[in-house]
């Protein structure tokens, strides 16, 4: 087994790629939530001069990478590989933006799960030397994925006490062979996990069981303990979700709860009336490329564990009477 | 630049990962075709004794993997990685493939040119000392993609000339740190062209241009002709997308006609009425990892290029307006 591999599913790399540049875009709901000093442009809108969500989700999405790839002091002729995603059927929010930027493109997809996949491969094709700087990005879009995955807005439909609000945004990284923090340190790939559940408006718990394997996983393959970070911050499991994953890893033996955070539950306000957090791709991307990047800059963070969680079902499965397929990815951010 | 990168979108594997193992499985349709004698398997339907479609997708997927594995010598725990992806909304065959498999999962799309994106980044997995085993894998289904994409097979739609036939099967590839051939040699990785064509019932016209440009792009960075090749195989340009390539990559002094092929123009007998030839992820992907994997094994080939091809449209683009943006990712096997 290569040096780089620990236990069975956590890479250490070798060579930490660093973020030399992170960016994120979001909606007016976003930009009243808590992290509204962070990000690097609020719209006032949700359409964004665009005629249809769709294509303003596509123009957060290129703008956002845009901009990281100027706040790394590079143009886009410098980035060797482009990884993205999104939640939009053929990733198309991620394959319109990669059309407009002409850099070779990966497309890839792990629902909510998804920038961490992109910062785990980004990472490996730099770290292994294939590439001195990669951007990873993703987007969601609270409307396109309502009319895709639930119903039209115009229903006005009521959401139950356990469903998630899909943030809109964008959030993209940079990841360079330059050494400066902060820095990649660790990828740890989750598998896919489904322990039952089937209701799409509570992602939260059906998401924690794989959100808990993957923790599990990366203290077990890395030995470090939640001592070992300064913060512990899952992608979107919301209130319901957190609870769980919470009471479950104490009763194996892993207390987090003082440095235990999810990007679902911080993102709004608990007046903006989302019930049990926000989700969506760029629910943990907007967090970490604006806070958690820029508090790593100051130092106010040093050690991170993002754990991002994704429900990989389709409304053809859940027809069919399938249960939720989860996964959850773990990297390790650090200021060395 | 590192010496592994050759010009702006090419790797050159350092230690080329050997491909160990293959398979593919394909429908009846497929079955009848001329590479018949090479599938590892051929259904007698298109169910397979599922309830739905896209949960018989799912279950070629995942015993084709099985397969691959097996023909490897090896057993799923020695997997370190996973990816994979399809065709459907979400790539819920690979999701929930993954599921039954527990294999530490990546997610991905390029539409028809998943295999080739994901041999590639299994490839730089492998050679960048990230894991010994990595399964790339996909696969679409004649039914499933039709009713996503097209019409309820129910309706019984006259197809216009220029249509692709979705190839049902799936193809999967182990690779290894093992050094046994065939290998991986090199990987030219796509952008995303557009060249405004918007028929979705004529993507070889749509994706030509892609992989005219991706292997302009491959003989520019390594610096080889095609006669450093024996054989060349586009993706699933069809017989019109095939004759556009040949023609304008002559044109640009690239004459490959004693050795160029597509794979959807040779999938299917002329007297299967196809139309324009087979499509579809598992495409390139039973060609390559059925006949071209075999026949170097045989050595038949002992240097192929293929360029796989996709149109990372959705039908909410298409509705919306939007042309076709396609993509092509070339990859070198080799005797060495």
């Amino acid at each position: 087994m290569s040096i780089k591999k620990l236990g069975s599913q956590t890479i250490r790399f070798e060579n930490p790629p660093s973020i030399i540049g992170a960016a994120s875009i979001v909606g007016p709901k976003e930009g009243q939530g808590r992290f509204k000093d962070y990000y690097d442009l609020i719209l006032s809108d949700n359409i964004y001069a665009e005629s249809s969500w769709e294509k303003a989700e596509k123009k957060i999405l290129k703008e956002t990478i845009e901009i990281a790839i100027k706040n790394a002091n590079l143009t886009t002729t410098k980035i060797e590989y482009l990884i993205a995603g999104d939640l939009l059927n053929q990733i198309i929010s991620a394959g319109f933006a990669a059309r407009e930027l002409e850099i070779p493109f990966l497309g890839i997809y792990g629902a909510c799960s998804t920038l961490a996949e992109g910062v785990t491969l980004g990472s490996i094709i730099v770290d292994g030397g294939f590439a001195e700087n990669v951007v990873a990005a993703v987007s969601s879009h609270f409307c396109t994925a309502e009319r895709q995955f639930r119903f039209p807005l115009e229903l006005g439909n009521q959401r139950t006490p356990t469903s998630q609000w899909t943030v809109t945004g964008a959030g993209a990284m940079v990841l360079s062979s330059k050494q400066q923090n902060p820095r990649v340190t660790f990828a740890t790939t989750g598998k896919v996990i489904d322990m039952g559940e089937s209701d799409s408006n509570d992602m939260g718990a059906a998401m924690a069981p794989a959100a808990i394997d993957t923790i599990i996983r990366h203290f077990q393959d890395t030995g470090k303990t939640p001592d070992d970070y300064d913060l512990i911050i899952t992608g979107d499991l919301g209130s319901i979700g957190k609870e769980i994953t919470e009471e479950l890893l104490k009763q194996k033996g892993y207390n987090m709860s003082n440095k235990y955070a999810d990007c679902g539950v911080l993102i709004y306000y608990p007046e903006q009336d989302v019930h049990a957090g926000g989700s969506g791709c760029a629910c943990s991307a907007v967090v970490t490329c604006g806070y958690i990047f820029k508090e790593m800059l100051k130092g106010q963070y040093n050690k991170v564990l993002l754990i991002a969680t994704g429900a990989l079902l389709s409304t053809t499965s859940s027809q069919q009477g399938e249960t939720i397929p989860c996964i959850a990815h773990a990297i390790s951010l650090e200021n060395l």
